[in-house]
């Protein structure tokens, strides 16, 4: 952490794919080293041919690593699809853009999950490899599968999010196997000792909430004296990136900072939203959770930084603030 | 099967690699169909980053389906391998060479292993998708694995053959697992019912041995009705690809066709030599092995179809001469 920050403890960064890994990476930019912990939704996760696929973690991963592919947010800068064009040939379904440098940590993963690693375990060893200091934390290690309710059936959330492209109204969402995961004694260890913890920009349904579904966490959260702030991803009743938008309407929530408030209330005690929705400050204050308006879009890496040293500097002024 | 070979069971050529795999390409060629059945050897396979990798079944499956490499013989044509750089970012040992297309067959193979599917069954998918229609029939399903032993120690195959490029004097050569390995239904039904069949100019020691140690497998052929053949792999002293030169010598055989003849003495019944061996017919002649004296090198395509034909007319014509 950089001096001017005047803390010690660590950053935790609650986190889903590009939002997330967009926020964590102006974090890392402050120079935080492995003082930065995001722990990362895996509930996003799935099996393709076989292979462990992890798409928030690698998002997170090549982000950090510097090796994210621009364009998208997600794989990586410049990679090929060779291998997914054979599979096709194999007659096998492509619909998940697999880059061929990508499948390398799919495979690896693989690998190591087979030989009795953990998930934590593997992702450690593959940020080492890319020169990432910043801490990669699953959120569990238990396989959770975040399953969507439309009109046309329940689906996979991969199924809904990529091959059916976000086209089905939303009814209900769960999270098989949350029951049975726990969050990992790095997550839980890393909250502990944590001086600021910050919910990125990400899905508050699908990416958040399944990380806020864990058993223990939101309790966790509710007596952390650390302060918690999150930054909105909605801006002027749009989702930055992604379906959160008709998700939170569809199930009922308004489409606003306001709705992200209401959704982390009980233990939320900032938020940042954008200068686009200044109007809705006060509401969020009377809820007892502190505004911060700003300009809230990450288009380049400048704004990433800028983002994220204003957001710690408000949680970290928060901590004073608190009862 | 065309007309003029005058037969209508099917032809079963024992193979490797990349020489087994062009002479099964010219068999192909006859327009044999599904009545040309490839038993590969599956002692060179091994696993790197947990996948299930057979270079000798799939270096058959490539060459049958008309994308090999024909510069190398194996792997695939103008294939990349960005996946293996990434594995070597990740710190993974990079010595076998994995294309990118390529990896697709390993990954699928893979897949199926772990599903409970058998080797055979696998392999017929993967060859059905790529329009092959000839049989490839792995040897066996169960996992055999060559160790060479060596001044350097006891080497698995590929690291003597890749990552040591055959550089070792070769003591002895064991298959482990081969006393728990079976030659598949398949396989036993191929050489049952068979018109001929051949021994491709694949390596006597470490290609076409794992295929006769298999139980049973010499017994089979030293009873079969169908006359049986062999292309020798030596021409004028030398290996037409690879280590078998130096690998008869130094386990002690002679370097000529002569000593292939002598290696398959129990069951052969015809040896193919190249016109450069003409002066050792006599002396096959006299192993109560009938010589045929061809050009024996399979430059192009038209080489491996005129060698194919030649065999195989040989072959057949030994049907009526055997006692």
């Amino acid at each position: 952490m950089t001096q001017e920050s005047g803390t010690t403890g660590s950053v935790v960064v609650l986190a889903g794919g590009v939002g997330g890994a967009k926020l964590a990476h102006g974090l890392a930019l402050l120079g935080l080293g492995d003082r930065l912990c995001v722990v990362v939704n895996t509930a996003d996760d799935f099996e393709l041919y076989g292979l462990a696929i992890s798409p928030d973690l690698d998002t997170v991963l090549y982000t950090l690593a510097g090796i994210a592919n621009p364009v998208t947010g997600w794989g990586i800068l410049g990679d090929t699809a060779h291998t997914l064009g054979m599979l096709g040939r194999y007659g096998r379904p492509t619909w998940f853009w697999l880059g061929d440098r990508d499948l390398a940590t799919h495979i690896l993963r693989t690998e190591r999950l087979r030989q009795g690693a953990r998930l934590t375990e593997v992702t450690a060893e593959l940020a080492a490899a890319l020169g990432v200091t910043a801490r990669i934390l699953p959120m569990c290690d238990e396989p959770v599968r975040t399953i969507v309710e439309t009109p046309h059936g329940p689906l996979p959330f991969q199924e809904y999010f990529v091959r059916r492209r976000q086209q089905d109204t939303v009814l209900a969402v769960r999270f098989e196997g949350i029951m049975q995961a726990h969050p990992t004694p790095e997550v839980e260890q890393a909250l502990l000792h944590a001086d600021a913890v910050i919910l990125a920009p990400s899905n508050p349904i699908v990416s958040i909430g399944p990380i806020l579904a864990l058993s223990g966490i939101r309790q966790l959260l509710q007596q952390l004296a650390a302060p918690i702030v999150a930054v909105s991803p909605i801006v002027a009743g749009r989702a930055l990136k992604g379906p959160a938008d008709r998700m939170l309407a569809s199930l009922g929530h308004e489409v606003s900072p306001l709705g992200i408030a209401r959704l982390y209330q009980d233990f939320l005690d900032g938020l940042v939203i954008d200068q686009a929705d200044t109007e809705l400050a006060p509401a969020v204050a009377e809820l007892g959770i502190r505004p911060f308006v700003t300009d809230a879009i990450m288009r380049d890496e400048a704004d990433r930084a800028r983002l994220a040293r204003e957001t710690l500097a408000f949680a970290l002024d928060l901590r004073g603030a608190r009862p």
